[in-house]
């Protein structure tokens, strides 16, 4: 097993997605028909909005993982599908709400349902989505599964709390930045995977999945993270700075101010803070993250994160899934190349 | 039975809830300590905010309900008192979203959770406290109460994006009105009840009491909007104006513009459009209100929901819990006047 990634070309990289979407091309064919089947209400908004959020074109990362974990260690049934919807619901729930409480006008390079329903819609179709995934999750017919996606909401609550917090701390310590990441991204990759193993009936391989899940979440959100500054070779896009707008605190600046001059650190300090950034900061900031090997950093940390997730995967039985589960942890990296 | 409520004083009216806590004190007792258990985080403001909202002198109707209906048919266990704090969490959870919603500043008189800690905060913190809620129900050990729950909450966002989208629409029938207070209240109260009976193992009297909690909540409601214009005598304090200043149609206005004159149809157009709502607007609302009658009518309309509640007991075996619940009926009531 090769532990560092090997570059791919974009081309493979969209493959790596296409071949795991193909392998569970049923599984994921009966999770769509329920995403859109409960997502529907006789209330004008809830369809459009949730529709809009919905199918906005996100890559099914989440319940791929849990779909490609039940596969991996036993057979998917409904409950599995319920499961896969609903860990998906959850996921669009807190997107929704996220781009409320970042005050983000964009998603995915598409205007964020914020600003075209307004904040009130979006935070109430979160919440409606958020209790469809309870109803859904009531159909895997598990207390365990249930206890364990409500605790991860939890979490996720408490990382998005905790990352709001954090923005008034400019000189946030790697740990509370990896502390952040790991429960508002790594608590419902955990969860999807570890669940995704109970959904077969067997505990046997949930924890090596749950170990493989957070650090897969983790390793993603720190490439996230420096794809948001345009990664280590990518030209700055539209799809670049909502982080640094925001003044949120993520690895490729923590690692840049530290390892920058007198003269860097003054210009974080300016650049991050709202009342003082200027809009020709976000160039300069980029520079930085390059010029200090910062990008090359990050992605080496989330390399790191990855490595984790695949060892976690040894214990699994040799299968094409556990293979795609690999390949997976590869792809969550490779994107920032 | 009367199903005309007999008008109290109101010492009257608050020893009926001090009453109804006695005679559940110890299920209380354990419900409070579960509240204050589960709401805490290590994440700094969740405690602080949650603990400011869940201690800010609720009632604890809700979990009154659940407690007294167990009582009324069976026995209560540690099913019942996770599932009656599940309820006051998504009650709260639900507030905390309100008031980021209407963008209201009080919340019974005193500052809103988002006037101090900002809507951030606020919504955060209502999906924690929503997911915990899911936490507890998992401890009443029954997927039937979950599932209720679940829709329940559903239903509850699917009344407030309802609200949301009629506040464009002045001339809103009363039967569109009805259908969101029935959603945004009417769906905890009867999942409440009706849970609260389910949780002593028996469904024998569960649908009687979600018949009871539906025309309670909706009772409950109705007076609620009836006394944001001071009910039938209060005169206007602080604590009023609330839902005229967000241009909210409620059923005082439906009625006072339908009985009133062309020229009060012109004031009311105006009065409740945010862009020409004038400062004296609301005393004059008010008047409108007394005089056409409309304080009254409403009054009884929310008296018919609670005799259909206090109707829906009949089934119930005699005893001092089924005698707490009609009395909580009354009290819905007569607090208007």
């Amino acid at each position: 097993m090769t532990l560092a990634p090997r570059p791919r070309s974009k081309a493979a990289i969209g493959s790596i997605v296409e071949r795991m979407q193909a392998l569970v091309a049923d599984d994921l064919a009966a999770v769509e028909m329920l995403l859109a089947e409960r997502a529907a209400s006789p209330v004008a908004v809830i369809p459009d909005l949730s529709g809009y959020i919905v199918s906005a074109g996100g890559k099914r990362l989440r319940p791929m993982i849990t779909l490609i974990s039940a596969q991996a260690v036993g057979k998917t049934s409904r409950a599995t599908h319920a499961l896969a919807a609903a860990v998906e619901f959850i996921h669009t729930a807190t997107l929704l709400h996220d781009d409320v409480v970042d005050e983000s006008d964009l998603r995915r390079g598409k205007p964020a349902a914020k600003a075209i329903w307004g904040n009130k819609a979006s935070i109430l179709v979160g919440d409606f989505l958020f209790a469809r995934a309870f109803n859904l999750l009531v159909e895997t017919n598990s207390l365990d599964i249930l206890n364990r996606l409500a605790t991860a909401s939890t979490t996720i609550a408490e990382g998005e709390v905790r990352q709001l917090a954090a923005m008034k701390a400019r000189d946030l310590p790697t740990e509370d930045y990896l502390a952040i990441v790991e429960a508002k991204t790594g608590a419902l990759f955990e969860a999807a995977a570890e669940t995704g193993a109970m959904s077969t009936g067997s505990h046997e391989h949930a924890a090596a999945l749950a170990t493989y899940g957070k650090n897969l979440g983790l390793a993603f959100q720190i490439i996230d993270d420096v794809l948001d500054y345009g990664g280590t070779t990518t030209v700055i896009g539209k799809s670049v700075g909502d982080d640094f707008r925001e003044c949120k605190i993520t690895l490729p600046v923590i690692i840049a101010r530290r390892r920058g001059s007198d003269e860097d650190r003054t210009f974080w300090e300016r650049a991050l803070n709202p009342d003082t950034q200027a809009e020709q900061d976000l160039a300069h900031a980029v520079h930085l993250i390059r010029a200090t090997g910062a990008a090359e950093a990050t992605v080496q940390e989330a390399e790191a994160y990855a490595a984790l997730a695949k060892g976690a995967l040894r214990s699994l039985p040799q299968s094409v899934y556990r293979d795609a589960l690999e390949d997976l942890a590869d792809f969550c990296v490779e994107r920032a190349y």
